[in-house]
């Protein structure tokens, strides 16, 4: 690769950029300090001046000395679902403007994180993100081992010094259930997600919860393993059963727009009239007319707030403890489920909020 | 933090790992270097000897040695076109495989990525990725004086030392319009995208060339800004019109679901009897039965693997020079706009190739 720098070989230091810029050393370190106080205008011209000078700090030498190498590392399972593109999206964002970035490891969505460990150390990542995947307990282990703090997003463990950011799921659940029970219904069904995560497990437990509550039959059920392509089989399953639920919670809105699919285009089905359904997370196309889907909201951006100020305090708190966060969500009401009474519109939307159900 | 490596406060070394494992030193080294020739056996070995002494390699200590940091920068302005996750999904996984990660940016849509230089020359990159962004000549002076190379995603840059990855925006624009025309349209719309990209521009010059080679007027013309809500505001903006298009070209796949939600829910309109729609990138879902989305496709799949391909020749290569790679698409027919003769089934698909062009 050709360079362009002219006729200097040697690499310009922060002791040139300091004597063009006119400030001292301490200041340009300052200058390439995410966070760190300098003067705007300082901090200008000493870009400026690193600029003219093709000089760059490392960061690598620099974290041997902090021993912060400020790479988050997040282990995602998959994209295909709306909600993880907004909750990487924004991460990213919230990470960057504290002066930290997102090194990505991507893992299968049903087997453990393990086969990337020994890379995520290599890289000395200052904390690792799961998103859409499960921990084992030899992962949580090792970076406990290596004093790496691990955040479960969207998930929870049992694993010791590991936090969590979760939903509602099993209020979101129970309150799903407790909803089409009002509407009406009587032969429920649930599209499980991937079936060892706590998620799918946390918000079945909730929607059965409301059955038994009622003297209600247990709800039909198939295994989607939030895919689009695996809730469209789930649906196949369900609708084509002599008695077809009159009502599905679908483990989340990915799953539900496939269900919603197959229900209209393939079984000629109406929707609700036909069948009510129900999504998890309230992500982008749930408010497409197409779909007006009935959805128990994630908060991606509250999510996201929190799990951000839980990892920076494991990283830069004095003793900091795990912390288990649950985001408050609202059952969201559009048109895919029949409306019982109890909705009420707050800023805009209409939510149900059954009496004494208030979070 | 607490530790729990019991009470050893000497960290495990790579020469405490190659006793207990009975393996050299250098195997240990090769066991933790993505692609080293190591015996599956003996790495095995290596690694649970690691795992019992809370070994871990330096990937920083030994980046300073082979100046290599294995990290690709990934600048990324939005991840709510679908298509966005789906290349970072498919890219993490092929160059996690070469032992190389992404490091994630976030920048904004329509400005340029300067902001984010500083950091993305601080982590010492091996390579920079930019999609769904513009590249300023700025940024490409400062990676070419680095000696960081450059490779834009769907995007094309006139700066010198900068590689590209593509499809056939232009000739797919203008397939669209032919397609289109042989349709019996006559009164055409053009949905622009992000109106600073290559992408947006090529793909309107083509559409145009359609148009004025068979002597009909220009086409009408909104901006939709590649984001769901730009789009369906500029789809009423022209289906407001006296005139209104009878079909209209969406910059993106993205854009077109906003429009056709516009269409039908907000004009009541029939697609495609009052208006024929068609969209670019032929992502998941387009293909989905509410859209039946008529596009000209992006193969993510094997633009990743050039894209990788392309990165790697010019990190690891010895005297690469950039490239510029367009990868070929078809125009994938369904139901959103009127078919006209010349479509043939390929792989259980319909597509678009009226004689003579054929790629």
């Amino acid at each position: 690769m050709s360079q362009t720098r002219g006729s200097s070989n040697r690499p310009a230091t922060a002791t040139d950029v300091a004597r063009i810029a006119g400030v001292s050393q301490s200041a340009v370190s300052r200058a390439f300090t995410p966070g760190a106080s300098i003067a705007a205008e300082t901090k200008l011209r000493i870009i400026e001046a690193a600029r003219t000078l093709g000089y760059r700090p490392n960061a690598i030498a620099r974290s041997l000395i902090t021993r912060r190498s400020r790479v988050i590392g997040l282990v995602a399972a998959y994209l295909q679902n709306h909600f993880y593109p907004d909750v990487l999206e924004l991460m990213s964002r919230r990470f960057q403007a504290l002066g930290y970035h997102i090194l990505l490891f991507t893992a299968d969505a049903a087997a453990h994180a393990d086969p990337v460990m020994e890379e995520i150390l290599a890289y000395r990542v200052d904390g690792l993100i799961l998103a859409s995947t499960t921990l084992s307990s030899a992962l949580a282990a090792d970076c406990r081992a290596a004093g790496i703090p691990v955040l479960l997003f969207n998930r929870t463990a049992r694993a010791s010094q590991v936090s969590s950011v979760t939903g509602e799921n099993e209020r979101g659940g129970r309150l799903i259930g407790e909803f089409l029970i009002a509407g009406g219904h009587r032969r429920f069904g649930f599209v499980a997600g991937v079936e060892v995560s706590s998620t799918s497990q946390d918000r079945e437990r909730g929607f059965r919860a409301a059955m038994a509550a009622h003297g209600l039959p247990e709800p039909l059920r198939a295994v989607g393993h939030y895919t689009f392509d695996g809730a469209a089989a789930a649906a196949r399953t369900l609708l084509s059963r002599p008695d077809r639920p009159d009502a599905i919670f679908c483990g989340n809105d990915h799953m539900a727009l496939a269900i919603s699919e197959v229900a209209r285009f393939e079984f000629g089905l109406k929707v609700p009239q036909d069948v009510s359904l129900v999504g998890f997370d309230d992500v982008g196309p749930a408010r497409w007319a197409s779909f007006s889907l009935t959805s128990f909201s994630q908060p991606v951006s509250t999510m996201v707030d929190r799990a951000v100020e839980v990892m920076i305090e494991q990283i830069e708190g004095e003793a900091p403890v795990p912390r288990d966060v649950i985001v408050p969500g609202e059952l969201i009401v559009r048109g895919s489920a029949r409306v019982p009474a109890g909705c009420v519109s707050i800023n805009g939307q209409l939510v149900w909020r059954p009496e004494g159900s208030a979070p």
